[in-house]
């Protein structure tokens, strides 16, 4: 029988994916999955401020943001966001049942938790689905596991990356959820990676400190930040590689794998953006420095008035101008270059003569490109957005707490 | 015969306006405002570092943001922005060409455009426009003025506030126009506010700067910055009272009453925000500052989720407190007390009890006042914003360049 495969694809992970009876519609809404042994793992978490009780346990845990873990368990359809004392009794309690059931300590447990905000998880449900998912893992339960930690997503998000390591070969996969209260300063709304790479903690921290930052950290979909996102990655060693350490060759190779993947599914995340019909990558080159590129990429990714130009098929370079123009980054408007898929239409100051017809062709693509050069500097960023359309109002206006 | 009257309500005024033809809509799209004498004026112009060659050709006669001046000729239609060389030269033949006709110097005139950004004007059409408007400058021509600054504007927008200085009445008027690129770091799309106040240049240039701060400055439709902004104040002085100088208690009477005119226009500007169907009022305190308490308070004036869940009535804390802790102001969640239209709905980290019928009818009002108590000190902002309603998209999408 065939089997979609993602989580379980490197060697040493099950999973599961349950349904608990939180989610109204009934789908699956607890996931866990699980190495076989400790793995060495890595975790990144949102920076906003207001923070759900699963994050303040997996920083607890994780308090390097590396060290060692057995399983992951996350529910759908609440997110124990403002809950207060109790949310982090019941956050941890889901990490000691999840531990009891697999015979590893607590500590050894990540939590997240997705959904609405300022509601205490039903622990009953959660009790039954805990025991139920850590009684069906296997590697055979990909799908369910992933469909259990979604929310307002209307796609499976994975994505998978090979590469060979001292002689053998490695896989990554990762599954993500994410659609809506997307923002840079995050590490999206919830991702899970696995490897069969044998890599040390520390270096695994590392790299996916620095893969978050130009992947999950370069998308937006609306500017809002979430409150519990959470990225972790285990990497259980069942490859059979010589352990990877900092600053070897090896490691440049697992973390350019890493940064792969990680950018697949953060991509994947701003395709399924609510409301979302294109994908737009924007890139900022000839910046003064490559935190100024990043300032520029995301004030145009943040213009509503851009986002919804290409939602129009409108090559609207006025507002690409005065989205670079507002935002804090260097910016010499005699000096800026501006292209749409190839073709440059804003330079020296003025709009340039262009195909019209070319550029409004590319804008009826899925993908649209945005090139900005402001040649004042070598600092470099590419960020990713999508359009904004009435499906979003429709989405975030009729949704009640 | 009944006249509609603003900024010729302060004595010492003429206003006019004409219908020159760059409007496809045959509206007014041509005015000038003039003082019957130089008047001391200021101007404050967008911090958007692209910038149209009218705010050019203020920040060239008005370098210190004060001065004195005759009159402010204002076209809309074509915002005369990203046309390099002769688009300056266009906008110093509009003052020029307006000096001429009132007799006074090119420098002793403002120049304001604003509509669609990347063309040049039809400078024909604008000479005709001058001659025209300056022909016809009068007391009973403020409505014409008015429309002939708006562009994608649904309302007139203008405010009067009197008060007494020095034991005479005195008069501030303004009109504004500005409804879409609306976001803080600007002095709204255009303004002009006249007064028969007899002000030194320095003493109004603070006052205007100051006024600016809170109000124009304190206002988002959708966090985009325009190419444009412009808002001056002319004090013509007819009012005979004795010449304010600053720090005097005259003085502080006056920049109050500026205060309150600027703050009347600048919400004028978010009730006819693109798509608005309700005003926001975010007010912040608590904060550890005041530069906290702005970037708190824009934060969720900026929030496209937040902006969403007041369009569809619902009292969602969880964006608000998310929206506040994404921002780089200090937020304690386990501190923060936030209210709907006086009813607390969020206090020490957890959703309140509260009376929900009382909060969905005060949002289902025209006006929505939002109260965030940080807790962490004493900085205070109060942001204005409206909601984001699928009407947004359909004015930015199927608007084309």
């Amino acid at each position: 029988m065939a089997v979609v495969r993602h989580v379980t694809l490197p060697a040493g992970f099950v999973a599961s994916g349950v349904k608990c009876g939180i989610k109204q519609s009934g789908r699956e809404d607890l996931a866990v999955i699980a190495c076989e042994k400790d793995a060495a793992a890595a975790a990144v978490t949102t920076r906003n401020q207001v923070i759900g009780a699963p994050v303040t346990w997996c920083r607890k845990i994780l308090p390097k943001g590396f060290g060692r873990i057995r399983a992951f368990v996350i529910n759908s359809g609440c997110s124990n966001v403002c809950t207060g004392k109790a949310g982090l009794r019941d956050a941890e309690e889901m990490a000691k049942r999840t531990a009891q059931r697999l015979g590893t300590k607590p500590r050894s447990v990540l939590v997240a938790s997705t959904g609405i905000i300022g509601h205490l998880l039903p622990m009953d449900k959660i009790r039954k689905g805990i025991d139920a998912a850590t009684a069906s893992l296997g590697r055979d339960n990909d799908t369910a596991a992933l469909h259990a930690i979604m929310t307002t997503d209307t796609r499976d998000k994975y994505a998978v990356v090979q590469t060979r390591l001292g002689g053998k070969k490695v896989t990554l996969s990762g599954i993500v959820k994410g659609s809506g209260m997307i923002a840079p300063s995050m590490a999206t709304m919830i991702g899970v990676i696995t490897t069969d790479a044998a890599i040390a903690p520390t270096a695994l921290g590392k790299a996916l400190r620095e893969a978050v930052a130009t992947t999950f950290n370069a998308i937006t979909v609306d500017s809002d930040t979430s409150t519990s996102d959470t990225v972790a990655v285990l990497a259980g060693g069942a490859a059979g590689n010589a352990v990877i350490g900092l600053n070897s060759a090896e490691y440049k190779k697992f973390a350019a794998a890493l940064r792969e993947l990680c950018g697949a599914l953060a991509r994947a995340v701003v395709i399924d953006g609510e409301g979302a019909t294109k994908l737009i990558e924007i890139s900022v080159r000839g910046a003064k420095n490559v935190r100024d590129a990043e300032i520029a990429a995301k004030s145009v990714a943040n213009s509503p008035l851009f986002k919804c130009a290409v939602h129009g098929g409108d090559p609207n370079w006025g507002r690409i101008a005065a989205a670079l123009g507002k935002s804090s980054a260097v910016v010499v408007p005699e000096k800026l270059v501006i292209g749409i898929g190839g073709v440059t239409i804003f330079r020296g100051g003025l709009g340039a003569k262009f195909n019209l017809k070319k550029v409004e062709e590319h804008l009826k693509g899925r993908e649209i490109r945005v090139e900005c050069d402001l040649h004042v500097g070598k600092g470099e960023f590419t960020a990713w957005t999508c359009d904004l359309s009435r499906e979003y109002i429709t989405i975030n206006a009729d949704y009640h707490t």
